[in-house]
């Protein structure tokens, strides 16, 4: 397929990768910062353009910029372009894009950063389009790039990017809480290391909730009252261990609705 | 070593295992439960026995029971035996032992379960022990078993144990809580099994500081507003989400002492 590309951050530049090597077109990369669309289409080996009235015809449009920039973007491209227009966001419904009569989503259910390569086949791809055709054609664009391609409409991949938030972003935050708290006596957070490792691939094979060890899922109020007493001089900390640990305690919660 | 082996228990049973693999000899392995104490003697082709008084004479007896019985077991542990005595708590204070004068702590920095095999050469094992003398009889039977063995105090070994469960058991409840959120929403948890994975990889080449991602540490209000409503029917999540969302938002409280 023949894409424009809209975005030069994270997404924009790991999708980017994966469309050229799945033999796909960048026509151009935007970006209103020059400087940025420029750097992101010398990795690509293409254009460069800081004006959305510059974009050229493509088959597909793939908006990748920050959840709240996408609804202008999506507004400033002229609705003349015959292509499918398509945004990367988990918690944005399709909507956003209604000035595009063709119209989808396909979200990517990974984190990506600057520093570490990902391998895109099989990473989860979550479509949504605005009808059968788009959908199609979407499709056909997805499995080209991932064995993981499923639909979901925009409800479900807002619960799906809910669910991420927790399993990856709080996740690195308490790996950062551990850190901080190692750090404070003199110890290094190469100790977990092993240990963070063994968790996550613990649940590849088993179900979190099969998995779950430590003195909250124990009951074990001695070696708890021992932790909090720990963190006296660290109420932010007392407070999260607090609340986590009971909802670990109380399991009713997790399976009511 | 020759040594005894006091409990039946997940870390009794890597440890075990362990220890044979280092070429050392388990004489026996205690349980106040029969079935238990042969079940592993079983495993590692040595006697059981379910009384302390029948304890047999070793270089040293390693203590792997619930935290709670430690105190117990080696109150019972006849004080005239002459081998050192350890046990392998994160967070419980070395004077637990304090009826024996050779004692010791072997805390291993690791998620041990049932179902799944675990290279013990790469865990960390935290040491203390009550005299130079102890510590580097000690230390010659950890570093038999591991090449990551470093000292520290009952005190930092408490903050050890707080660290890791902030990032081994809260963090596999986070996992439950993304299991959860997808179940609800008629949506695999293998869709998030990359990302977990992801996460985790990440961390073992950089800081978890500076891999973190996601809404809250972009103080993007309007995600967050609408993640707090997509939890609306779940106020339990939805109180963990913005307590974390808000401990990640400021970044002052991690960093002060």
């Amino acid at each position: 397929m023949d894409i424009v590309l809209l975005g030069s951050g994270n997404v924009a530049t790991h999708l980017g990768l994966a469309l050229v090597e799945g033999g796909h077109r960048i026509l151009q990369v935007y970006s209103p910062t020059k400087a940025h669309a420029e750097s992101l289409a010398d990795r690509l080996q293409t254009d460069a353009v800081d004006s959305l009235a510059d974009v050229t015809a493509a088959d597909c449009y793939i908006i990748a910029v920050k959840d709240d920039a996408i609804g202008t973007v999506a507004a400033q491209l002229p609705s003349s372009l015959r292509g499918i227009v398509v945004h990367t966001a988990g918690s944005v419904a399709l909507d956003v894009l209604i000035t595009h009569p063709k119209r989808g989503v396909l979200y990517p259910v990974q984190t990506f950063s600057k520093a570490k390569a990902v391998d895109f086949s099989v990473v989860p791809l979550a479509l949504e389009a605005s009808d059968e055709a788009t959908y199609a054609q979407l499709a056909r664009l997805a499995n080209s790039l991932s064995v993981r391609v499923f639909s979901c409409d925009s409800r479900q991949r807002l619960a799906l990017h809910v669910a991420a938030v927790f399993a990856c972003n709080f996740t690195n935050h308490l790996y950062a809480i551990g850190a901080a708290i190692l750090r404070e006596h003199a110890l290094d957070f190469d100790l977990i290391r092993p240990l963070i490792l063994e968790t996550a691939e613990k649940v590849m094979e088993h179900q979190p909730e099969d998995a779950q060890t430590g003195p909250a899922v124990r009951h074990d109020t001695g070696t708890i009252q021992k932790h909090l007493a720990a963190l006296s001089d660290r109420p932010d900390l007392a407070a999260l261990y607090r609340l986590i640990s009971d909802h670990i305690s109380h399991p009713r919660v997790m399976s009511s609705k």
